[in-house]
């Protein structure tokens, strides 16, 4: 059984001989959205005396991400970055939970700014720190370019560029966004490794001829979530945080 | 005559009170192309035994940057990245130098990348670390976005952001470059401040709204070369470095 093992770990790494360039998502992946999100509506309900549960709400909001970037994909929204999508689902968000009137044209804009500024997972910046020694590491979401501009400023994660889906105007998984990342990069696909903590973002990156690493974010979702488990992944690699990466890596 | 140059310096300040965003050229501007390309030519052409001038075969790819940009800008060549045009013209230049033979393919694709790797001016980082604190610093150069992050990597340069012209498939000075920055900054033009050695660029960047900073660089086209002067420079600020341009914005 270990040899077994070790073979297909060593088939694994194999297929990473010719990465030189990492595509880190963002949101779950790199940083702690649920936490962020959930502190940020909560201070900004009790300055206005509002009950919302901050939780609650981020887990709202967040649900409607996917579905909001459906319609663009799709092609019911023309194109827009995620801070417009964010808006929209916030918009609906505070009419469902009866709390509209208390949330003025600035608070809402700056509730949209709370994704621009998230607290990074412990791993991340230690992580990114060794495994940019030896590839180029970029931060590659569909948040859009200001917003992970601000995002790994704030956050001070030492990322050598922002390939964001806004560069081309499309949203993950559609291939385009991946195909960006090689291209701006000089890169070939296979040359390119996405590491996301969401097994729809590297079922496309796979389709586009990108090599995958799943890191498992059991706290992505807040303590009641379920995010996507290892056992499910479907990647060249699976770890647990960036510092085990870089382990794996050997950086 | 001081009261009056502080007026002046005073109402200059004043039109940079909105600025946020700082983008700064690079070839030039941020890093020394005519050192680093000279020493990395006239090492190539040692190893194979062939006589040439480094500083002067430098000083005579970079004259054909303007020329072969303002080809794709006309529209008499397609689209196509720095490291495309300077393969074109470095091949021309083999040629009329006698000496194409020496140079195989790989040997002409390392020369291409030794724009990639390009020492920094000595206040570069300092200055631009300073000015990080205060401001959002990207990097916003006709050098395609492959070779401004394998650059400013190498060059250790604490910038936030690469936006290469190659994103919106167009050469500075035209506006669509600048237009590009603040867009996908969240920013209006006048938000963001262009700085640069060259009066072109910086012609180009106010053109299209944005506030200018000019850059005294009197080494940057070598020992015998003859860069652009402050005293005819038209710009928001003129400065010497980048951490005289720290001193004046306060940082």
């Amino acid at each position: 059984m270990i040899a077994r093992a070790a073979a297909v770990l060593g088939a694994a790494l194999g297929t990473l001989n010719h990465v030189r360039v990492l595509a880190f998502d963002i949101f779950g992946t790199t940083v702690d959205w649920w936490t962020g999100v959930a502190g940020q509506v909560g201070r900004a309900a009790a300055e206005r005396g509002v009950e919302l549960d901050g939780g609650a709400f981020a887990t709202a909001w967040r649900a409607r991400y996917v579905p909001s970037m459906e319609l663009v994909r799709r092609g019911e929204l023309p194109w827009q970055n995620l801070d417009a999508l964010h808006r929209r689902s916030l918009d609906e968000l505070l009419e469902e939970h009866g709390v509209a009137a208390a949330f003025d044209e600035p608070a809402r804009a700056e509730l949209v700014r709370s994704w621009h500024r998230l607290p990074a997972w412990p791993d991340a910046a230690p992580g990114l720190a060794r495994l940019r020694t030896r590839y180029t590491v970029v931060a590659t979401s569909n948040g859009g370019f200001a917003l992970l501009t601000n995002l790994v400023k704030a956050a001070e994660l030492p990322f050598d560029a922002v390939v964001s889906a806004e560069l081309v105007r499309r949203y993950k998984p559609d291939p385009e966004v991946y195909q960006a990342v090689a291209g701006l990069l000089d890169a070939e696909p296979g040359d390119v490794l996405m590491v996301a903590a969401h097994t729809w973002d590297l079922a496309g990156a796979r389709a586009a001829g990108l090599r995958t690493a799943f890191i498992e974010r059991p706290r992505e979702k807040g303590p009641n979530g379920r995010p996507d488990r290892a056992e499910n992944a479907d990647a060249d690699l699976v770890t647990a945080s960036f510092t085990e990466l870089a382990d794996r890596l050997g950086c």
